[in-house]
């Protein structure tokens, strides 16, 4: 048997990197890396990366602390005197939850791992299109981080940036993840609740929308479960 | 008096990065972000960063955590079964204390936090010429990273990566080290020892180059000073 080239896949445990991590194990042998970056449902994002890892048989995991996020604030995500807003799906600027040049800190430290690994790709749950509007979730940024990451990096280590499901709607990332056999049922998206989504923050609504367009239900517990359009 | 403009400066403790903050703060506010990364010589490093920073009276300070590093290993300063080996200057090979993709990691904290604060500049003390042969410190590396925290960043937010020092040979860092002032007696650069430098690894051979090209003796204390031509 053949053996399988190697990827990092970047896991928050939301549905979005579950369903970037299947697509990466079509072709790679994958490891799983998590961020814990003092986000206000730290503890219950880290179980769900750890259900997805265990659902896929993943060994080599990495869980990584970027808790100085929450030190210098300026994210409702990580800042504990900013309250999470509500859901607004119209709204087009950027929300309150942009963590600061998250992605770069995230795919830093896959990039760094992967070449450690000899891996040659590193697989991010980004969604542009039906999504939130944060700059490091731009197609152009990341094919400028895949650059710099080769400018960077050694001369024999050449690793490709996967955004899989960028141009998704989340209508597709649900079809998909059921088409690929991801474990939709054990990933946690909600940015402020712990034990049952809260079903009105912008994740949670993004969600349930993209659920209802694909005609399937959540198999996740909300608190209340408002009917987004 | 007009208010000056904000930059943040990484600053490991050691030479480069010392003089480099110097550079910032003659036109900048500057804050310090200093990054434990595992490193076997992390404790002596962040006294020098906090010397340093009480130097020039910085209050604005960040210390922040990628001991993940030593978890992924792959370098001679974080892989504790790896010896740090003595000083070839001239192997021309990428040495062996490379630490995975370094710079970009810090550089990203660095962004985060240029954003947050409204900076307009980072500053690195990344050395390219006289150096180590690191991927991460080639002047194309910092081009490519600028325009992609340009690109994962708000429309608002333009920073500004500096690394001033970066055509500079050690004998010009410390020529320009004195000249503005900078407390290279507080400095650490040794890979290996904490109490007196070992003056044979890497680091200590070229700030001990350095220092001799320049006709000024290093202040700080070596175990042995052999003479590097």
């Amino acid at each position: 048997m053949k053996n399988k080239k190697t990827a990092v896949a970047a896991v928050s445990g939301g549905m979005d990197s579950c369903v970037a991590a299947a697509y990466s194990l079509i072709d790679y042998d994958t490891a799983f890396l998590h961020v814990n970056y003092g986000q206000k449902t730290e503890e219950r994002e880290l179980k769900a990366f750890n259900d997805i890892a265990d659902f896929f048989g993943i060994s080599k995991r990495l869980v990584i602390d970027y808790s100085h996020f929450s030190v210098m604030g300026g994210s409702s995500l990580t800042d504990k005197s900013m309250g999470v807003r509500k859901a607004d799906l119209e709204n087009k600027s950027i929300p309150d939850s942009y963590v600061p040049f998250r992605n770069a800190n995230i795919l830093s430290a896959c990039v760094s791992w992967a070449e450690v690994l000899g891996a040659e790709a590193v697989f991010i749950g980004a969604v542009y299109e039906d999504s939130s509007g944060y700059p490091d979730c731009r197609p152009e940024f990341f094919s400028a981080f895949e650059k710099m990451a080769d400018l960077g990096t050694k001369p024999e280590t050449v690793i490709k940036i996967k955004a899989p499901i960028i141009h998704y709607s989340k209508k597709q990332i649900v079809e998909k993840g059921i088409e690929l056999g991801a474990p939709l049922h054990l990933t946690w998206s909600c940015y402020q609740e712990q034990e049952e989504a809260c079903g009105i923050c912008d994740s949670c609504a993004l969600r349930l929308r993209g659920f209802k367009q694909a005609g399937i239900e959540d198999p996740i517990k909300y608190k209340i479960r408002p009917e987004y359009k």
